[in-house]
């Protein structure tokens, strides 16, 4: 497969031949052995986060946004509010959800560069006690920022409100620990750290918080609380589950136990941002963020201010040499993305320094 | 894979080992090699039920009930009435859907071994001016039963309503020409008859009732409208699409053309169907329903009447020499199903006779 581009993205990934390996069989679906994929995955899902003495995994078929719609369905009642920390384009997201789906809704925003403030949060819990619920973004692939998530739990939990946490781009890289920090929902994907394929996303959701739920969401098939009493009746999904994402993902997993865990792909994660950052700084490509607000997960890169390169041939050129870049989503000035995650490592990096280094060269 | 069992299941089912090779490589979902495989997917998807003058393909990630949730949300619009013609759970399934949301939803319903009535459809509009919507289930995979779809859809359009299409079990096998049959949407996954893995449903919706539906759905990611709109502004998909099940699909969708279209398709499970119910018949079990209402996609047999076989020994029996068969669904008596489809022939429904045929034996 040396003829298949790298995906330097923020998901889907280059994942490991293991795991899509992992697909090549077909499954019953209401089959013993594939009810008992399901609950390993979802085993593993919980024991990632540390969450299996106070959360339930509930899987559900589609992307990440399909989850982030079914937790604010199944967990915002109705008359009840949501409060959502934005500073990018999935904060927004959130809002837009919210707002299609009829349930109260405000926003409290950063610019895209700045990390959500958790004083700032507090102050407005404090100013309106008719927000029942707070999100948060906790790393905004919109521009690669990593927001204080154990700060703004704390606030939030002080003020005793729920907490939702869209943790798409971090969760299996940066650490997160249910037993330590309060978070009534945390919102993920197959397809980002976990390096499975997409097709998945799933909640982790305090038993508490789902236990009261029965209802609330008027999608039947965007319910956690109906997910959940199917997989605790009878161990299957209440709908046709995507099998063979289903098998890669446990294979993706298991590779994540057999890697150290959170940390080492943290650290892994954290050697190939450093190489590339070190690398496109001598190449006079500018990091869009402080470094100090910087995930180790995606890296936003201004294009030069000379106007000297655009993005459409770049990613081609890019493309053309085996590597696939990704477009930028900054609401101002021009940029590009690429992504540190995956079944990669530092060494891919240094060839794509060169690649840049050589299209720049014939640019 | 010679020590993996075979699916006679309704899906997912046993599909070409090509097919899920399609699933070993990575794309880049916002790459033009993915925008080009997308587009030949949806392409196909119309030219199985000869749309492409007509209708546009909409696919959306997750299952067959996700696409029948996202084509009521986005085509029946706050204000109108969906008229359900059920006889069976996936007609049931749908005035679920209907009210969660708070769509005005009513059910005609039949026995379950009783085709739905067109005279009945016409009789039921005619009393009732409200009905702007009506939904059919073409094969009810609860029983397998075949509903009338040229006479029910005439009956529809002579009354100026429109007319939704669960084909979940049927497109691909089926015939279906929308040049021929005025259907608004017809709806179906990829892991039926079209022999793909699990993870995507689409929707073949006329332009027309299309274009006037913005704004419609309460959930931004069941919504037809705005997935279509993002496929044509840029040809991708609006959140992560599960790349290998779309790679899966259209190797399917080419092997489906190679094969020789729905009429060969149909023409092979038919064989499957008559081999799987003379040898049955054979071995003393009934048909649940009367042949001439029967769809050659998945047969239900009653248990015998004298008790002397339970569904969960059969199953595990009949597994353990290597075939997976299908719990029944009557909401009255016992019973189990099998499937005809998938990627397998009337070869393997003799090999599984004579596996039943030792099953009973061995009991």
């Amino acid at each position: 497969m040396s003829d298949e581009p790298i995906l330097l993205t923020p998901g889907p990934l280059t994942t490991h031949p293991d795991t899509r390996r992992a697909m090549l069989r077909d499954w019953g679906s209401r089959d013993p052995a594939f009810i008992a994929l399901t609950a390993e995955m979802r085993q593993r899902l919980l024991a990632v986060a540390n969450g299996a003495a106070s959360h339930v995994a509930v899987p559900v078929q589609g992307s990440g946004t399909f989850i982030v719609e079914a937790a604010i369905a199944t967990l915002v009642a109705p008359g009840q509010k949501l409060l959502v920390l934005a500073n990018g384009a999935y904060g927004e997201r959130m809002v837009a959800i919210a707002r299609r789906m009829g349930r109260e809704v405000a926003a409290l925003r950063w610019p895209e560069d700045r990390p959500v403030e958790p004083a700032r949060v507090a102050a407005a819990l404090r100013a309106d006690p008719a927000v029942t619920h707070v999100a948060l973004v906790h790393c905004e692939t919109t521009t690669g920022i990593l927001n204080p998530l154990a700060e703004t739990a704390a606030v939030v939990a002080e003020a005793g409100r729920r907490f939702l946490l869209d943790a798409m781009s971090s969760f299996g890289a940066l650490a997160l620990d249910l037993g330590a920090v309060p978070v009534t929902a945390v919102l993920a994907s197959s397809n980002k750290c976990l390096e499975g394929v997409p097709g998945i996303g799933f909640a982790l959701v305090a038993k508490d918080a789902l236990e009261g739920a029965e209802g609330n969401s008027p999608s039947t098939s965007l319910d956690l609380h109906a997910q959940w009493r199917g997989f605790e009746k009878d161990g299957q999904w209440r709908f046709t589950p995507p099998v063979q994402v289903v098998a890669a993902l446990v294979e993706a997993l298991r590779r994540l136990e057999a890697e150290g865990g959170p940390a080492a792909r943290r650290a892994r994660y954290q050697a190939n941002f450093d190489t590339l950052q070190a690398g496109m700084r001598r190449l006079g490509f500018a990091l869009y963020l402080d470094e100090a607000v910087q995930a180790p997960i995606i890296a936003t890169f201004r294009m030069p201010a000379d106007g000297s390169l655009a993005f459409r041939p770049f990613y081609e050129a890019l493309a053309a040499r085996g590597f696939l870049i990704y477009p930028g989503k900054l609401t101002q000035g021009e940029s590009f993305r690429i992504g540190c995650i995956g079944a990669i490592g530092p060494e891919v990096f240094e060839r794509l320094l060169r690649a840049v280094e050589a299209v720049l060269a014939a640019g």
